[in-house]
């Protein structure tokens, strides 16, 4: 076992594929497809068409186990990849707990979180087929700005409706996609159909924001939309991250027991834990996984699994995943980038298999765990990842607990720089504590679109 | 010549000594000593006990050539060294130049700049040394973030002026020096004489901003102060980056012909540049330097070489330094870490003995380059660097007008994730641009206290 705190890999180790973990999954069947909106019938590659670059449809529902990537992608991924492992020797001393605590650090990059992985791979593919425009959604804002650098690397227009509360909070993300050359509109907005639609929920949310830029997209032949987590080539992606991180625990020496990671739509959880999980599958290896979520917006512990739409409106196809409907707009909370009603279908049907499992937690307990970490690690960590952590410290009370030498290694996928005004309102005690109700639960239900059950 | 984007060092190959360039000045004189502010005589050890640990005040008057870095203090160190190198290879493409553009980035510390480097070093000299709080100035925060996190490590509290300024356009800066535990004030304050007696600046200075801290330091012998940049130890600290920077540069085959960086106190430029100036000193290397500061604050282009105060009111020693005179008030520019009337004396002698030449820039031009930059390599700087990528982006045109390969190296010492606003009002057209007049340097001269002339 290796005594550094840091393991770092050479540009050369970025890896040279993806881990397409559709070629793994477990069972004979495959899983459930998604739904054309209006038949109901499952959606194919040409459904997809007027939104995204072929090659991006083909990542989608691919079934081969590993994608090659780009030479194009590979070259900008080296402006901040690999990234740093960390052992958080000084947290373990913090907690007097015998737990080895590993983090994989993806706030390195230009935008400070995992996003970028994804968001060059989507800029290069659509520049390529000819697109002059990419439209979005953003939460937080780290989705936003990924797309926004990625745009501007590759000469792409780039157009961002940013989820009302998020855009208030936090005013400098919106500035950062304006400095790398975006177009920034705060939604709901005037611009489409959708967001007009939508004037009764000003906080906003993710399914609004993705009905406004999908609309937009829609109606432009040089306009494609880019999605930030959620579906399978925007997890493929982000096995980047999985990866370097097998690669690194190996020069620790150490295997983990659990890997934990947050939530929002399940790019960054499937990055980190993907390329773990296939070993889970393939060799037999025994790991758990745990996926932290927010308990405002439970989709994972409270959700129905059922098909859903992806966005507010109903313009996406229909998604096989748990859902809170995709009608619920949840409290405006600080971690912006959970704030989405559903989740990853192939994350869902792990989290369905007993392969993963799902924990939520308070917005006051989190930021108690992130001022923690802030303060024995020295990174200052996103809201978002802050759910991880409060995870970590559950495990790592329960290896003191059993006095055991547990390996825990989660995803720490970006810095709070940009979620300061939330740690002023927690140090201040004028943090609030959104709870999902029994009451947002019956409406979720209500809200489903009819559609084919689930089993 | 490596064709890499990024130069990367082991955990182990941070540095074991700092570079101290005291033993190597030339000359046969040794450079003019501080004075004590009251009688104007050689100011000796004695003089900083009460405001300093002794083994920080014998670093500042060492003529050794190497200190060897406490165990304690490279453990730290490993939170986020040995930082990246990089080669610009976008930016050269963007501006179409034979130039081979490196920097050395120090944006990837907790704090978010080079500032760590030192305060870490400086909170565990005075955590040895039984103090148990620090009190300290800071101008854009990226001094006071960083020593509210060395102080959050080794257990001493932290006290910090904030310039008014700085404090009113980033208030993220004063949230995240609060996340690791530190007290935050809006200088001038209320809390100190010095800060009374200069409520008609309410902008504030470092100048201003130093009084405070020292004012409040000198009054309690458990209480120290901490200075960010300026003094010879603080350099010396920094002088881990230029030694990185020298096997970084080796790790890519190419010997800088310039090496770049901007000035505020000085310490990120010593840090970067003096092991480099060393080699010219012993080896004549023939390596040029360029300081690059504002035009509204232009201290090695327009100041007069001089004794003069470090800080407004006149509590510490006299230093022999180019200086704009104790009195004067830079405008509110966003460049907050550079708007200083003085600079490092050490540094200031090499400005005076030709070996390093001074440049100054206005801030709208110097928010161009940044944008520049921004958009080709990722990174969004902060303001201060942002000023050596003005010279930069100089040096990089006389290589493509000269056609020549010249070897560009330079220091990103921070990123700019809190200065959001400051681009905000840059690509709105709303930056102010002020320039530093006649009557200004007339003033200047004019505060100058009595003392010896310097040659």
């Amino acid at each position: 076992m290796s005594d550094a705190v840091k393991f770092i890999l050479a540009e050369q180790d970025i890896p040279t594929h993806w881990v397409n973990l559709m070629a793994d999954l477990p069972g004979d069947e495959p899983p459930p497809p998604p739904l054309h909106p209006g038949t109901k019938e499952p959606a194919g590659p040409e459904d997809l068409a007027p939104l995204f670059p072929m090659n991006l449809i083909m990542q989608e529902v691919s079934t081969e186990p590993e994608i090659e990537i780009p030479d194009e992608v590979r070259e900008v991924y080296k402006l901040w990849r690999p990234t740093p492992l960390y052992r958080a020797r000084r947290l373990e001393r913090a907690l007097d707990t015998p737990a080895h605590i590993y983090y994989k650090y993806e706030g390195v990059s230009p935008a400070g979180s995992h996003k970028p992985n994804t968001a060059v791979a989507q800029a290069y593919e659509n520049a390529a087929a000819g697109i002059k425009k990419l439209t979005t959604e953003t939460g937080a804002g780290q989705w936003g700005s990924a797309l926004a650098f990625a745009c501007q690397l590759f000469g792409l227009e780039c157009e961002v409706w940013m989820v009302g509360s998020s855009y208030d909070q936090k005013p400098y993300r919106r500035s950062m996609m304006e400095t790398w050359g975006a177009t920034v509109h705060r939604s709901p907005s005037d611009l489409t159909e959708a967001g007009r639609s939508q004037r009764e929920h000003p906080t906003g949310s993710l399914g609004i924001a993705i009905s406004e830029a999908v609309e937009v997209a829609a109606q432009d032949p040089h306009t494609n939309y880019s999605l930030g987590s959620v579906l399978n080539h925007v997890l493929l992606h982000q096995t980047v991250i999985g990866q370097e991180a097998l690669a690194q625990m190996a020069q620790a020496g150490e295997e983990p027991d659990v890997v934990v990671a947050c939530v929002g739509g399940g790019s960054n959880f499937g990055g980190l834990a993907f390329p773990f999980l296939r070993r889970v599958l393939r060799d037999g290896a025994r790991t758990r996984f745990v996926a932290a979520e927010p308990a405002a917006c439970p989709t994972l512990t409270r959700g129905v699994y059922a098909y859903d739409f992806g966005d507010t409106v109903g313009l996406t196809p229909l998604m096989p995943m748990y859902t809170l409907g995709h009608g619920f707009v949840p409290p405006p909370v600080h971690a912006g980038g959970l704030r989405y009603h559903g989740d990853s279908p192939l994350l869902c049907g792990l989290v369905k298999a007993g392969l993963v499992e799902a924990r939520a937690y308070r917005q006051n307990e989190t930021f108690e765990a992130a001022v923690k970490f802030a303060r024995s690690e020295g990174i200052i960590p996103a809201p978002e990842p802050a759910h991880a952590i409060r995870a970590v410290l559950e495990e790592a009370q329960a290896a003191r607990e059993a006095g055991e030498e547990r390996v825990i290694l989660f995803g720490l996928c970006g810095h709070g720089n940009f979620d300061l005004s939330a740690y002023d309102a927690y140090l201040g005690g004028q943090l609030e504590d959104p709870q999902f109700s029994e009451a947002d639960l019956e409406a979720a239900l209500a809200s489903l679109p009819e559609a084919p059950a689930l089993t």
